[in-house]
C-alpha cells in the first residue's frame, strides 16, 4: 500500500468501502474479508514445507547470505552441474559481473578461463519437462499472456501447454537461470543469473531455469547497475566478490537458515490466492479480483 | 539475452533456427526477421515525440538526475498539484524514505509537517478517465490478466474497459504514483512513489498514476532497501537526500536533457512490437510470440 509511515494503522482494519467504479466493490469483497496475512496467521505447521538442504545453496557476499532453492525436479541435469561446481568451489572468489536494471544480476567467470574441473561443461537444455499429473498442479483461474495454463507445482510458478505436453518454470522475479551461448545446449552452470525486474517471460522455454532466490534477493537487486553493454560492469574494480557458494547440506545445522514455503498443495493455498485477489484491506477501493502468476508471490518464512 | 560478455558477437546475426518444441519456430520467425533494434535503426525523426518541458520533472539526487514525464492527460489535477509543489520547492531538501524490494521507491516528508504552501493538499482521485476515442489507442493483440484491453495511448501503457467506459494507466515498472491514505481523495502529491519491481497491477485504479521515470531509474532502483515495515528506512541517516525537484521548462534549454519517445501512433510502432514478439535473434530457440503490456517497454533516447 502506498501510505505514509505514520498512517499505516489507519489502513489495517475495517471494511470501509468506497465505490468509485461501476462495479459495487462491497458485493465482491464481503465473502473474502481475510487479508493475505490473516490467512497466513491461521496456517498450520503442515501447510508449510521445509527446504531440502541438499537442494539449497548459500551465496555468500560481503553484505550477507543469499539463499537459493534449486529445482531438481525441473532441471535435474543443470542442478547436478551447479551443485558439482559449488562443491568444487568453482564460484568462490569469482564475482558478480553484470547487473542490468529491470532484468538480471549475473555472476560467473568473466574470462571463461577458470577450470571447472570435473563439473560438466554443458548438457542438454532443460527448457521444459513433460506434463506431470494434473493433481500436483494448482492452476490459477486466470488466463496468462504467455501460456495456455499457469499455476503452481510444489510451490513453484509453472506454465503448462497441454497441446505440446510441456510444462516449465516461469521467469518471475527471483528466478535463477543458467546463462548460455547461442547453442541451446551450451549452458553448463558456470554463468548464473537471477531475475531482478519485471518478469522477462520471453525467456521462458529459452533458458534453463534451475531455482530461485528465497532470501536476501535485495543484496542482488540493490547492486549498482553496470554501465556496459547489457549491464556488464566495465571494469574489474566494480565487480562484487563472491566469498563462497555452498550447498546447505554441507554445513552444520547450526550454520544453516531453515526456511519454509507455503505449500501450493495445501488447502489453505487457495485461500491465500483468494486473499491476494480480493484485497480486503480498507485501503483498496477497487480490488482487481485478478492475479497474475508472477504477482502471486509464495510466502517464505524462517521455520518457527 | 543471457550470455557471457565475450560471446555477444555470436548472438547478433543470422537466422539459426533450432526447433525444440512442437511448433516449428522457423515458420513463425521468418516473416519478422527484424530485431527490435533493427526497427529502431530505420525509424524516422517523425516516429519520435519530444517530451514537453512543461510536463517534465527533474529529480536531482547526489548521484545524478532522474527524468520524469508527467501525464496531465490522465491525471490533470494531480499533475497540477505536483508541479505546484515542485515550483514551491516543497521537495528540495526532503528525502527518499522508503525502498521496498520488488515494489516501490517513495519520497516525501516522513513527518508530514512541511507546509505545502498554496499547493493543494488533496483532490479528487484520478484513478481512471473516461474512455477516449479508439483511434488514439494502439491495442495489444494479447489478452491481459487484469483488464479487458491493454495497449498504448500517446506512448503510455493503458488499460481499458469498454463495459465501464474507463481507461487508466497501468502500474508497469517505472510508473510514478501519488501515495494516499485510506481515503481515496487523500493523495495530494506530497508523497510520490515509483514502481521498481514486477508490475503491481493490483494497484491499478486504486492509486492515481501521474507519470513515469524515463531516465536514470537505476538511481532509485539500486538504492538500499529499507529494513522497516513496508521498506521504510528506519533511521534518518539512511535517508537519500533530494537536492531539488524542478520543472524542465523552468530551466534554460542548456540545462535540460532532451528526450524522445517512440510514438505509439506511428506505423513503425506495430513493427517494433512485432519484433519484440518474434525475437528473431539466433539466440532465441522458441520465441513466445506473445507480449505482455509491461514487457513492451517504450524506447526512449536522447534527441539526436
Amino acid at each position: 500500500m502506498m501510505a505514509g509511515r505514520g498512517r499505516m494503522q489507519a489502513i489495517a482494519a475495517a471494511m470501509l468501502v468506497v465505490s468509485v467504479g461501476a462495479t459495487p466493490a462491497a458485493d465482491r469483497r464481503l465473502p473474502a474479508a481475510e487479508s493475505p496475512s490473516d490467512v497466513l496467521a491461521r496456517s498450520a505447521p503442515s501447510d508449510w514445507r521445509a527446504l531440502d538442504p541438499e537442494n539449497t545453496l548459500y551465496l555468500e557476499l560481503t553484505a550477507g547470505r543469499v539463499v537459493i532453492e534449486l529445482a531438481p525436479s525441473f532441471a535435474p541435469g543443470h542442478v547436478a552441474n551447479i551443485k558439482a561446481l559449488v562443491r568444487a568451489h568453482y564460484f568462490d572468489g569469482l564475482n558478480i559481473i553484470r547487473v542490468q536494471d529491470n532484468y538480471v544480476v549475473q555472476w560467473g567467470d568473466p574470462d571463461g578461463k577458470r577450470d571447472s574441473g570435473t563439473a560438466l561443461r554443458a548438457g542438454p537444455p532443460e527448457f521444459f519437462r513433460p506434463l506431470q499429473r494434473a493433481a500436483a498442479f494448482h492452476a490459477l483461474q486466470e488466463k496468462d499472456v504467455y501460456a495456455p495454463q499457469v499455476g503452481f507445482v510444489d510451490s513453484w510458478p509453472v506454465a503448462r501447454n497441454p497441446a505440446t505436453g510441456q510444462e516449465w518454470l516461469t521467469h518471475c522475479y527471483s528466478m535463477l537461470g543458467v546463462g548460455r551461448d547461442t547453442a541451446p545446449d551450451s549452458g553448463s552452470g558456470v554463468e548464473l543469473y537471477v531475475v531482478i525486474g519485471h518478469a522477462p517471460r520471453q525467456l521462458d522455454r529459452n533458458v534453463t531455469l534451475s531455482g530461485r532466490v528465497l532470501r536476501a534477493i535485495e543484496l542482488l537487486s540493490s547492486l549498482p547497475r553496470g554501465t556496459g553493454n547489457l549491464g556488464f560492469y566495465e571494469s574489474a574494480d566494480q565487480y562484487v566478490p563472491i566469498r563462497s557458494m555452498s550447498v546447505a547440506a554441507d554445513l552444520s545445522p547450526q550454520q544453516r537458515i531453515d526456511l519454509e514455503l507455503l505449500r501450493s498443495d495445501a488447502p489453505i493455498f487457495a485461500d491465500y490466492l483468494r486473499a491476494l485477489r480480493s484485497r480486503s484491506a480498507a485501503w483498496f477501493v477497487e480490488p482487481t479480483d485478478r492475479l497474475e502468476i508472477c504477482n502471486a508471490r509464495i510466502p517464505v518464512r524462517v521455520k518457527p
